[in-house]
């Protein structure tokens, strides 16, 4: 129990809509950052092109200097990406403290089905950082974040593939760390609700189904390469599509039946 | 079949890693924004603030002057929004073409798992689109915005809800119009592949198990919401449900067959 670590509010990352749904807990936001298979990542290509841009990009917060870090303490984000991809030519010629980028994941798990249109929303866990960042150029420690990346994807899939990488494929991999400056995260959970003004009005609610589908990722039947030979499906693999699954299927469902506070709208 | 519209290349969309995977194709970027749930959208937020941020946001690509536009024709890109948040601040105070901005969604079909971490993947369909945001201020072009935002979220809802929107519901929501200048796209399909060096080791190929788990978004029974009287869920929304359910494996699975061109690497 004890403390709570609390991102710092900049003007940068404070959620001024529906602010008691925002959150600043570590923990919050670097859960829905580790439980999300694709990372949006913003940067600004440069002084000459107007717009910023977003690499879908794979990545996971850790720490490597104190690996027995809690999801609730002070990490670093770390993506991986190809050696001469642009983002990595920005972080490697970056001056200063690093490239400076956003890190945003979003999940939905369910649509909220309200009276009106205005009402309408989705249950939903998102989270976004803004830090520094630059190469990984320590080997050890570009190996420990290979590993903690490829992990993400599939639970223990690292030590069940052929490792370690060898020099050339150690060279074409290159590794984003991101030193976060601040962050925040946005939850809504409950079900759908109303106006008084519609709430009120019995033509309405007699003729409009409100409620939420819920929504989640489900993992199907492995489907081997034609390539591959061996026989059976691994188990750390079904084990971990059958516990996905499930766990998936709950957070949406179990979502929808939170008690919402007073001041909930929509 | 006739013409095939592509956006421009310019320096900022073009994808130079896998560039057999790259789309330039409006039909295929378009069609993966409006089957995107959410979209990711990134802007700066001032001179004084180093770090784009991202907004997860829900959109679509339409067009209000010609509504009979194919999916592959011009389209705009219309984003829901609350009427004070920074991004509509942002755009509304904006100057010349209007905010520039960076519109992304992606959408992961499966887990690629190959002999070794370096040739790991996801099958996936990702867009990004770069554009100018403006605010909608003819009312009869946001009021089509809301509808064809509204009805991406659930088909049909508009129509089977409380509308039209009165006045407070009209000033509360903004609508951002990005005149988009250019766009692409990736797509990852296919099953796992690997180098020859681990292709042609026994022990190797022997004990790492290689295909793909497909991955797609389930959509649950729905649940009624305390305050709802509509006896059953209404065929609507049930079908919904069902096709959504039934498309949304069928694409997840599919991708795994596709026929990879030889150059494919992982």
């Amino acid at each position: 129990m004890g403390r709570t670590l609390t991102y710092p509010k900049r003007s940068s990352n404070t959620v001024n809509r529906y602010k008691h749904r925002a959150t600043y807990d570590l923990r919050a936001i670097h859960s829905i950052i580790n439980s999300s298979q694709v990372l949006h990542v913003s940067f600004s290509p440069g002084p000459s092109d107007p717009f910023p841009t977003i690499l879908p990009m794979i990545g996971q917060v850790g720490s490597f200097d104190y690996p027995s870090s809690g999801i609730d303490e002070p990490l670093e984000c770390y993506l991986h990406g190809y050696v001469s991809s642009r983002i990595m030519n920005l972080a490697r010629n970056s001056e200063g403290e690093g490239l400076p980028i956003c890190v945003a994941a979003s999940k939905i798990d369910g649509l909220v089905l309200s009276l009106t249109p205005n009402s309408h929303s989705y249950n939903y866990r998102s989270a976004v950082l803004h830090g520094y960042a630059n190469l990984v150029t320590n080997e050890e420690e570009k190996l420990w974040a290979m590993k903690l990346i490829t992990n993400s994807v599939l639970e223990d899939r690292w030590d069940h593939s052929r490792v370690p990488p060898d020099k050339a494929e150690m060279s074409s991999t290159t590794i984003l760390k991101v030193t976060v400056v601040d962050g925040s995260g946005k939850i809504r959970d409950g079900s759908s609700s109303d106006e008084a003004k519609d709430k009120n009005n019995d033509a309405v609610t007699g003729s409009v189904w409100t409620g939420v589908v819920p929504v989640w990722e489900t993992f199907g039947e492995p489907v081997p390469s034609p390539e591959n030979i061996v026989a059976e499906v691994p188990e750390y693999i079904s084990t971990f599509v059958a516990h996905k699954n499930s766990e998936n299927r709950a957070v949406a469902e179990n979502a929808i039946t939170v008690q919402l506070p007073p001041e909930e709208q929509h």
